[in-house]
């Protein structure tokens, strides 16, 4: 598929929905556990798509708009530690859910053209990228999250399935 | 996590609702594309869905629980494809809704006991398996269409990351 504004707006409005029909109010068991070793958890997915929203996205859409420096600030994975401190996965859905909302009326409001999406900025690891490209993996980056989110539950039923495991493609089986 | 009916079902309740908020009313160019050869597109998957809830789930409760026979019937991997023939995605979201709590209802009713959870079943593949396997198995064959849905998706997007792509775990990247 082609790249288009009109085809990306509606997969990154959903998602903030999708993962609060997925965890909100869901037990303990489900959103702290994670894949064993320092894997995430659940709570810390929603801890760094909220700090992808507050330092990734939008900020890069304005590095490549401006008419400044070209290089992006290198994104920190860690970041999340400090989102997450204090707060329940309820209030953390709450605040991706509104940081979303923000930063896509935000983008509508640019109104961003097809000359704008030949744009270009420097990633610390990728070198030159276009607007269309960040505007993409905004949307590949929520896909990947929902992605690690149904592994990271589904393995906390690998003994309960028994026997199920081959035939569960999220926990390495074959359908 | 131990297996309970208790935190089964908040999981199989919410899975309509999390495939309509991803999928209602969506492009065509996101709900009719597949991975390519005869793998699946999302109107597959919830057709998929759709013949589990009418075929496989409750049909092998009962045949647990009941007094007869205990062998399942083999579950056709193909029988999406009569299901999904004249619909739309709305149509068939609107369908898996509805059977899936008419489902869920019925296994409530059904008051599963800690002793029914290790009655068996002989699946055609597998052999014995309890019902305490078979639930959390419905479990997890919802995450893993989660988990396939959101990689059929982000795949459409491969060309239009660019370089991106070695950081989306969902295509393959290593994040």
């Amino acid at each position: 598929m082609q790249f288009a504004i009109e085809n990306a707006l509606p997969v990154l409005e959903r998602t903030p929905q999708v993962m609060e029909t997925l965890l909100y109010g869901l037990g303990d068991e489900w959103v702290n556990s994670n894949e064993g070793g320092d894997t995430w958890t659940p709570v810390d997915i929603i801890a760094h798509l909220i700090f992808g929203e507050q330092t990734d996205w939008i900020p890069r859409v304005l590095v490549i708009m401006g008419e400044g420096g070209k290089e992006f600030v290198p994104f920190d994975m860690e970041g999340h530690h400090a989102i997450k401190k204090g707060k329940t996965m309820n209030q953390l859905l709450d605040e991706f859910k509104i940081l979303r909302k923000d930063n896509l009326a935000f983008l509508k409001s640019m109104e961003v053209t097809n000359e704008s999406l030949d744009r270009t900025g420097i990633h610390p690891i990728l070198g030159t990228v276009t607007l269309r490209q960040l505007l993409a993996s905004w949307v590949v980056h929520d896909l990947t999250h929902i992605h690690q989110l149904s592994r990271v539950m589904a393995k906390q039923y690998t003994d309960a399935v028994g026997p199920w495991t081959q035939f569960m493609g999220v926990l390495g089986g074959k359908r």
